[in-house]
């Protein structure tokens, strides 16, 4: 990265979440897989439904602003899958993984919040207009799919054994 | 991580984010530094401040609710801190820097949303309810520096050159 201009700043941050999200397209069935209850595993399917119409965007915002992707590594949702992969690994399935896996997936869907958040300040800066449109639609999602992870966090919740 | 039960799973994630708080403590000062915007500088500081008083509050969870963290390393925070030390080292001194500086900051502040927002839920179940209080105040405090880092994002852009 050698971002000397606030355009630069914005490829090298969509470059960052386009690979995030390829990461966790392949970690949602996972996820999906792992879960006990069948309403999360439902969630984990639909989301990651919604995470490919996600590359698709970010392809699109490309498009339109005339811009061209670096290929990058985003090691931070590396340290996030493998967070749930160590969970999925390590919890017997049931009720305390689901409450895991929930967890994880909360993370990753607050670092897409903080990442969209971002982008779209810089598109709008940017005059990227129909980019930023296309960035604030992935936002409202991903505020979405968290909020549907915290009224499922408390219904596990109430299911699950306290075993303290 | 062994978790079988929701206590264990508590307990993990507590020490996860005693772990991220103090890669956090290391990592703030450098941000501080490297900020242009003294606003911005300023934010670092305090919320170094406030960081550590979050570490603080993690010992008076465990010792309200009698329990024993883990050593473990939170290696998503691991990955987070990496993502901003990259910048540092890449990008020259200025506007641009602050406005990556305050993007990396602010996926370190959803990561810790979603942690607290997590703990506190599990909290909740478990019926520790003086750490509930303590992991909600912290709650807060994270969400307030989000917002003030918003803040100084759209004072940051106004002034930095486009650069296309």
């Amino acid at each position: 990265m050698t971002a000397t201009t606030l355009n630069d700043l914005f490829i090298h941050a969509l470059s960052d979440v386009y690979s995030a999200e390829k990461q966790l397209t392949k970690a949602l069935p996972k996820m999906a897989r792992a879960a006990t209850n069948p309403e999360l595993a439902a969630a984990f399917t639909t989301h990651l439904e919604e995470t490919r119409g996600q590359v698709e965007r970010i392809d699109r915002v490309v498009e339109v602003s005339e811009l061209k992707l670096k290929r990058i590594k985003c090691v931070a949702m590396e340290g996030l899958v493998e967070e749930g992969q160590e969970q999925i690994d390590e919890i017997e399935k049931g009720p305390i993984l689901d409450a895991a896996l929930i967890a994880a997936a909360q993370k990753v869907e607050h670092y897409e919040i903080a990442s969209y958040g971002t982008l779209a300040t810089l598109a709008k800066k940017l005059g990227y207009n129909d980019g930023m449109k296309l960035l604030l639609a992935t936002l409202e999602e991903e505020k979405a799919t968290d909020e549907k992870l915290t009224l499922l966090a408390t219904q596990e919740l109430s299911e699950a054994e306290v075993g303290k």
